[in-house]
């Protein structure tokens, strides 16, 4: 099936060169197809690592061999497969992912525990090893490439290729983030949720480095839901080059882990708006602003709770300020909340105060921002004074179209 | 709109007259409408009720009103308004219901607490007190009408109506049992889920009416999804005359409660079956047999997350055996669950054994199984003894065009 480009897409932006950092592409005809599939980042020594990875209890062998492998700290590879997840795949599927870590480990002679390998696409068809070897082979000496090509390269379904850079100020040092991402179905937040790669050269000790990366993404891939499916595979890896020649940054108080963590925070955060905005059939997308909950946490499970109704997100792609809709999603969440202190509103005017409907509500200019592509929710609970922002799309004629129609 | 009647209707039974229970409809017009929105079921004198509600923390005053009441354990009345749920009305929400109730126990010489409400429709919009005044006035003078007459009443969005009964002998007294109920949207477990009465001529104490209620809902409309939404509103009650004249059943050891409790089961499994089936847009329905699990509730909520995945339900809309989509569902669950020991199957053919594809898979059987309207799928999770089984409908165009092209 050939997906139309979204209408919410984004141009693929300028991202800075990271030092230490190679990028290759090559095709392993993964599928019957003619584009590169297998992506390899070449990390220099030294580089360190944090990950974050699926909650699924059918994890892929890749989510859960690199659980284990994150924990010693170091990178100097990672491939990425697309058109195979090699998951539910038993040992056939460890076989494979063990067969390139080998492969890469030998060519570069380094520690197979410093080679990461991440597969998206289809379910419960073992990687095939003879099309892995020869494309592991392929991209070992492929030109160096763009960035653009390697967000290309790791896509399946996805309609636009999708990165986002930042600086930060490391003391004097500037330090530049690269990061790309795929996916636009089987989104939903249980840690990382889809394949996303951001790469730095700022110097950072691995246990901070992950400690930062578990933050970012409690604030950012945690608070998006395409379709409340969570993937097999997902995996957010966070790669540190220390090319930029800062001292290592090892805690909050050292200069610069502010400043990091906020350009860190920036590139997550539009890595997975962007996916959002990918989401299978989205027309429109929505940012839900949830506060007045009792904490922070119980503000991220109502406003998925709203994010994830079937209800409200064809409501939203209707056009329809259906309200009714979200007191439902609020109600059914289970948080702490008080129907006659709840208040709801829609591109910043309330349409209902405090348990009641406003009696001076007016639905024209909600209409006119309903009619619109980037649509603002906000919910105030009233019990208490946590908050949390999450984003999801419509759900739309498309959807059920690409999930439904098309034969998998 | 006009909602063409589903394929998956099913023709609305005989069943048996329920002595002590009469039935009157009439017209309130909560909606601009020629039709009975307003049910009145009048109750002999000693009727026992049992009741169940949503869980949900945004509830109608209906329900809040409902779930105090319940626990004196007697009726003599119930009203049901079709067309505006009164929900998220504050106040004036309950200003409405309580109008009703002093309404009906001054007409009937009854104490107000005997006196049960229930609304379904729109939310938000205060249910009218002139024409809920009128219309009451209307219902206590009309005359007695049929079960389908009332399972029409109560009905919204409904496309057919739906009713379920059943006898049992209770010693050597035959006890007849009668159940009608509405509900298509905004449909999933937490407790009852949609508005359902269930009707006995049975002698049956309030205690041990509310504990088999209770385990008839946990097997039966808690086991049903079709959105993964849940109302304000849901409402499940049962009301036992004692006009069988039957010693009154006030514990499992009594002749004849085994014999009872078969029959409410049976008559709640209809019921709830049937709002699957006239679930919004649904083209198949869908049975999932989950064994092996940790425990049968643990069973359960890995059947509601396959249920609940609109990836899984889409693909079979699409009539795609993709079990793929259903070890994600497993796997997103976050139940004791083991990859290899992982089985599915559909129709009855198992397409995965012990976490891998079946090299000896036939897919042409299981393609014809899911060209049908009634589809088996099987999971098996490997981990232990814990079973349950539940419902849920396909996800099609027809969801969406209900949801979003419709401006409620």
């Amino acid at each position: 099936m050939d997906l139309a480009r979204s209408p919410l897409a984004r141009p693929f932006p300028e991202l800075p060169r990271i030092g230490g950092v190679t990028l290759r592409v090559a095709c392993a005809r993964y599928k019957e197809w003619d584009r590169a599939d297998l992506t390899f980042a070449e990390l220099a020594e030294g580089t360190t690592i944090a990950g974050v990875f699926t909650q699924s209890s059918c994890a892929s062998s890749e989510v859960e061999l690199g659980r284990e492998q994150v924990r010693q700290g170091h990178a100097r590879a990672l491939i990425v497969n697309a058109g195979n997840s090699n998951a539910f795949t038993g040992y056939r599927g460890r076989e494979a992912v063990d067969q390139i870590v080998q492969q890469v480990s030998a060519a570069l002679g380094c520690s197979a525990e410093t080679v990461f390998v991440s597969s998206t696409g289809v379910i419960g068809v073992p990687l095939p090893k003879d099309r892995a070897r020869a494309g592991v082979e392929a991209v070992l000496s492929a030109e160096p490439c763009s960035w653009e090509d390697a967000a290309r390269a790791i896509g399946t379904t996805d309609t636009f290729t999708k990165g986002a850079g930042a600086h930060a100020m490391l003391g004097d040092t500037r330090a530049a983030l690269a990061g790309i991402v795929k996916g636009s179905g089987m989104i939903a937040p249980d840690m990382a949720t889809m394949l996303g790669y951001v790469f730095t050269d700022a110097a950072v000790a691995p246990e901070f480095l992950q400690e930062m990366l578990g933050r970012a993404n409690a604030a950012t891939y945690s608070c998006i839901t395409v379709d409340g499916d969570t993937s097999t595979s997902d995996t957010v890896l966070l790669f540190a080059t220390g090319k930029a020649g800062n001292t290592p940054l090892a805690s909050w108080s050292d200069a610069g882990a502010d400043a990091f963590f906020a350009a860190l925070l920036q590139v997550c955060r539009d890595l997975a708006q962007l996916v959002v905005r990918d989401g299978e059939g989205a027309q429109k997308f929505i940012e839900i602003a949830v506060a007045g909950a009792a904490s922070d946490d119980s503000a991220r499970r109502v406003g998925l709770a709203i994010a994830n109704s079937p209800l409200v997100k064809t409501a939203i792609a209707g056009g329809d300020a259906n309200w009714g809709r979200v007191v439902m999603a609020v109600g059914k969440a289970g948080e702490p909340a008080d129907r006659d202190r709840l208040s709801i509103g829609f591109g910043g005017i309330w349409a209902a105060r405090d348990g009641q409907p406003l009696a001076e509500y007016d639905e024209a200019p909600v209409a006119a921002h309903l009619a619109g592509e980037d649509i603002r929710m906000d919910v105030d609970l009233g019990v208490g004074d946590g908050r949390a922002t999450v984003w999801t799309c419509d759900l739309t004629h498309g959807y059920i179209s690409i999930n439904a129609d098309y034969r998998s």
